[in-house]
């Protein structure tokens, strides 16, 4: 029977897990403390050595690090499969998968509702000052600091969305319950979106983001979209705007964000993810107007089970049909 | 000219209340520093003497303390009409008023907006654990206090409503978009609300909190609210349910909420609302999962220049046409 190496432990779904590959695969929980223990134990006579397929959720970090070259090289030849969980797989070297012929698959449609939730939170906060409010509640000023100017309604924004993938699309459903208008920029036209979902495309990106209130961010993190949002960007929004980021922390320009905050350019700020996480750049914590959390886009028991599922019917499907189904854009 | 008295200023539309006025009555603005200058001015050759309309805000509390019958008494016989800026207008002795043959109005639909979407962000920071997460990243503890077990996704869930009013009905609308289940209580059926929103009667409210992952207070205070969610109630839910209020404090018996908080019969709360604002029980500090807002629920610029202009709007339907639209229920 194949075997197949869990990395970073099941946490909803174990039981589950054990019912879908029975009498398919063999599953081996990966134990190793650190990286050099891992690798040791691919090799011939180790107890990972001959895995097919292998399940990765980015706590494994904390043990082996990321799955970078020297990773993917090890997992080859027999690793044939990566079910990765979550929808940004930024922590798995692409390009070493596939000049090994290793698949990547995500979890894209698991995560849209978590996401696209936390995303609306961070916009109801930025727009109403409530992370604010509270933290001057709690410190015993009621709403003293509070200045009414400063809070919006969201009902009748203009929600611009920088990258209308799964996660942007549920978010703009969301905020179009108030309603609220919705504006959105792609590489291309989603022809899944909405008749509402109004594009913009390159040409007239700054167009869209001069009439932006609120921006919120959903580009996976890539070369190309690493800094994106930037001085340049940041600037052609209007004053006063504000900007949610649930994506990766790396698509801003940290610094060109926090400039901007200082000189109140930027209304507000909703932060779910951050450039060098746990780490968070101790600056933000400074401003009274910043909503942040500990990336918690896709903390539930809910979504997370969704997700393990989901990542471990990719492997199941592998073995069964040859292929899963969210194989990651870069292999089609 | 009539005169009318502002109590409380205008912030958002005094431009638009001389506009409003013009021809038709006098502004005065109350700017007394305590009721009894206050009600000696009220007295023939005082500054308010004879005025036929007041405008009436909360935080003229701060000054002339509420509109009991003290105050009532005096603003008699000469003033027919109080224009009440909000929805709740507890403030104002109405047994009084209909004694004195005074109408009052308040500002119902202008708030339904914000004080839903109020809600609504207390709802999913209490399934989220958002307030915490953000606590916890801001003391440098990243999530390390987070156990995913305790954070659930609103899609899917049973919001119960208890009274289908205009605020309660928007929150339903926003909630729907996930979408939830909906379920409500009220004194009667709302003939207004979808078909979607599911009607529980008197008999059936205990039903009703058995299946609510999420109870959102709507019911305005009053003598038959005082203490409505109380032991009896609150232990009807099931274990892990979350209490929403952006109503009034008194609405909840505190002492019977934090007992279910401190025994772990309540999973979360959500509170923009507290019974002796601006005054909150330090005890509700303790407890990592409340998310605690200084009464935030219409503090918007959009929405208070609507209330400020819905409350003026009622008093020039009085002079123009004998009467306004927002007569409050009392009256009618």
């Amino acid at each position: 029977m194949p075997k197949i190496l869990i990395c970073g432990k099941l946490v909803w779904s174990r039981k589950e897990a054990e019912e879908l590959f029975a009498g398919i695969a063999d599953i081996i929980v990966m134990d190793s403390p650190d990286r050099a223990d891992f690798l040791a134990n691919l090799k011939p006579g180790g107890k990972y050595e001959g895995i097919v397929g292998v399940y990765r959720h980015n706590v494994s970090a904390d043990q082996i690090g990321i799955f970078d070259k020297e990773i993917i090289d090890a997992l080859a030849p027999s690793v044939k499969w990566i079910a990765h969980n979550g929808a940004g797989y930024d922590q798995i070297d692409v390009a070493a998968c596939k000049a090994k012929g290793i698949i990547v698959s995500n979890t894209p449609g698991a995560v849209d509702d978590a996401t696209a939730t936390t995303a609306l939170y961070l916009t109801i906060s930025s727009l109403r000052q409530f992370s604010r409010a509270e933290r001057d509640v709690r410190a015993g000023f009621w709403k003293s600091n509070h200045k009414a100017g400063n809070a919006h309604d969201v009902t009748g924004k203009t929600i611009a969305i920088l990258g209308l993938g799964g996660i942007g699309l549920r978010y703009a459903e969301l905020l179009r319950a108030f309603p609220a208008r919705i504006v959105y920029h792609n590489r291309g036209k989603n022809p899944i979106a909405p008749e509402w979902c109004e594009y913009f495309d390159a040409e007239h990106l700054d167009e869209m983001l001069s009439i932006a209130d609120v921006l919120s961010v959903h580009v996976p993190l890539k070369k190309e979209t690493e800094g994106l949002v930037g001085e340049r960007l940041i600037r052609k929004l209007k004053r006063g705007a504000i900007i949610v980021n649930t994506a990766r922390g790396k698509v801003i320009d940290e610094e060109a964000l926090i400039k901007a905050l200082e000189d109140g350019h930027l209304g507000a700020i909703g932060l779910d993810v951050y450039p060098d996480e746990p780490a968070v750049n101790p600056r933000l914590f400074d401003f009274p107007n910043a909503t942040l959390l500990p990336h918690m886009g896709t903390e539930t028991c809910d979504s997370q089970k969704k997700m393990e599922i989901r990542a471990l019917t990719n492997l199941v499907d592998f073995f069964k049909k040859g292929k899963g189904a969210d194989i990651i854009p870069e292999h089609q």
